[in-house]
């Protein structure tokens, strides 16, 4: 497979939806496989909230291969030996597109707390000028989970003519309270980090470990991502025999967990891609612009396919349901599909229970 | 009603699970209506992790009443012109009772990270000793919800003798990980706080706001008390007006109603009574000192009422119907009945949602 990592700069402005302007911004993608010639075998993944453009592919030297890896590769469900599949950084997040830590241009000081906010129509609107650019007009598929599904959503209703059909999993139509719960422990945990500076945190300063509020923040994800069963099968009620039972600190597996992952991940995320990003999904409403879901969703002209699993907490089957439900009631059930994957990894399935929902992107794609 | 509220002094040594002993010690306690002559109709309620021995009746000035005033009253479900109602601190906790900022006898000092692990079974053993002084040697009843339930079930199987019945709600016969993980989430916010200093926060520094921290982590309880539906219930998408839709840190309503009540939650609860007593749930396992679940519960000889709540995810009605199983399986299917109350409620509904419980625990009673 095909691998290419590139950087695209804009000096055209990209007009956000808060009514303030990016300009100029840079957007890091990734493609797989090879473009054909009338640019007609796209496939766009979007990616999570502490996603990348790093979709598939391991890099050398990098022990973990890309996020969907077992999804995308040649002969894989999205086959790049027949695809040519585009990942890209969404703006606002830290892995190279144009996000909080960027400069202003012309200074040399960056954005930080004067970042504007961004929504999941602006992440869409930035990939489509760049598609634009690459001479991209339209795609076989958009596909993505979670915070990718609201971009998938947002493609179908906002350039219904764009993509033959999206694939949302794990995902909704509106975020709702529960979720915005979740981020709200980990945005006031960073936001009350003294470390963090009212966003003009020292860089060098949490260079070694990253932001502690950051990582109390993530195990709030974490749990969000998994489900009690989940956490049954992965930990049970073990215990760390070197700590004693009644040591005040001694620590369960699940605890033992929650600090290795989110311990590491405040290494490598950035805190205020973190703010930018969390607001963007808590304000994500696909009727918003319009007079309601209904309104909105009667705009869309592609298949859909709607991917939930049983044990998702933080996006709930019944609330893409809501989504085939409404597009039945417009009359546009023909367009869509539902499918509830039965799972107990809860919300993280759509990253590792591939096997269980594989057929059903590539019934699709075949379609 | 008649209610006092006293404290009591030990000065006989409790001797703790963790082989530690806790001498001289205080439990501060409330009661409910009178005594009878034969100390023959005493029910004997339990408080949860953050509540306190002030289950019932309003304070002098105060807005609120106590935590189960709806149940507990004259002519109420738990009925106080019939029965002697005893609720204690637990140990470990910041109400009266000794907890980890009491003093070290005979010095000044304060125990701080110096207290030792306290269990659930240590605080059972503790309010037996107080019964035993008080001449009450049996109970009608032993009720508690969430942890107040893991001491009514460890009265049922320590105590067999104690009492006639016990009513367990919103509980487990063991913590499992998906809630170790909601308290992993506070601990780590408490002892990452700087003002935290190891246990050694200055009173007087975090006096006006509480520690930030325990604010934090609090959030991450109140998720756990409710659920995706009560959230929609209470709070929907609703945004606060005042707010930009586009400014990072405007607030929906739920945030609003984690900040209130998490803010408000660090002036009056103590963040080292919150560690330990998390503690103790987290390592609360009702079989640990037996050969199983099966021969723990084999020790139980009065009637067990159990009361989940379909939308619990604090602790899963499927754990409540466990012990039911295991009792049957065990041949003492007679004296257990579960029921699951149909609420939106989350956990929190063994708090809010009495009109829909009351009758099972005064028929409970009744039998």
């Amino acid at each position: 497979m095909k691998i290419e990592t590139k950087v695209e700069k804009f000096t055209t402005p990209l007009y956000l939806e808060s009514g303030r302007i990016l300009e100029p911004y840079e957007l890091k993608y990734e493609t797989y496989g090879e473009l054909n010639e009338d640019k007609s075998n796209v496939i766009v993944v979007c990616h999570a909230l502490t996603g990348s453009h790093h979709a598939a592919g391991t890099y050398e030297g990098d022990r973990k291969a890309g996020w969907w890896d077992d999804l995308i590769g040649d002969h894989k469900t999205i086959d790049t030996t027949k695809y040519f599949v585009i990942c890209v950084n969404v703006i606002g997040s830290c892995f190279g597109s144009t996000g909080p830590t960027s400069k202003i241009y012309p200074t040399e000081k960056e954005y930080r707390l004067k970042f504007p906010v961004i929504t999941i129509s602006d992440m869409v609107r930035a990939q489509i000028a760049l598609f634009d650019r690459l001479g991209i007009h339209r795609a076989e598929a958009v596909i993505g989970g979670s915070m990718g599904g609201m971009q998938a959503l947002c493609y179908a209703i906002e350039y219904p003519r764009f993509a033959k059909r999206h694939i949302i999993l794990a995902s909704t139509y509106a975020t709702q309270p529960w979720t915005i719960a979740f981020n709200k422990v980990a945005r006031e945990a960073i936001i009350r980090d003294p470390h963090f500076q009212n966003g003009e945190y020292d860089k060098e300063k949490i260079a070694e470990k990253g932001l502690s509020g950051l990582s109390v923040g993530r195990m709030s994800g974490h749990i969000s991502y998994l489900s009690p069963d989940s956490m049954i099968t992965k930990f049970g009620r073990d215990y760390d025999p070197r700590d004693g039972l009644y040591d005040l600190f001694g620590k369960f597996q699940v605890e033992k967990y929650l600090d290795y992952n989110s311990n590491n991940f405040s290494k490598w995320f950035d805190p205020l891609s973190y703010l930018y990003i969390t607001k963007a999904i808590n304000i994500f409403d696909a009727s918003r612009n319009y007079d309601s879901l209904e309104d909105s969703l009667s705009r869309i002209k592609s298949k859909i396919t709607l991917i939930s699993f049983k044990s998702d907490l933080l996006f709930l089957p019944r609330e893409m349901k809501h989504i085939e439900e409404t597009m039945k009631k417009i009359k546009k059930g023909e367009l869509v599909s539902y499918f509830e994957v039965d799972s107990d990894y809860g919300h993280d399935a759509f990253l590792v229970e591939i096997p269980k929902f594989e057929k059903i992107i590539m019934r699709a794609l075949e379609e």
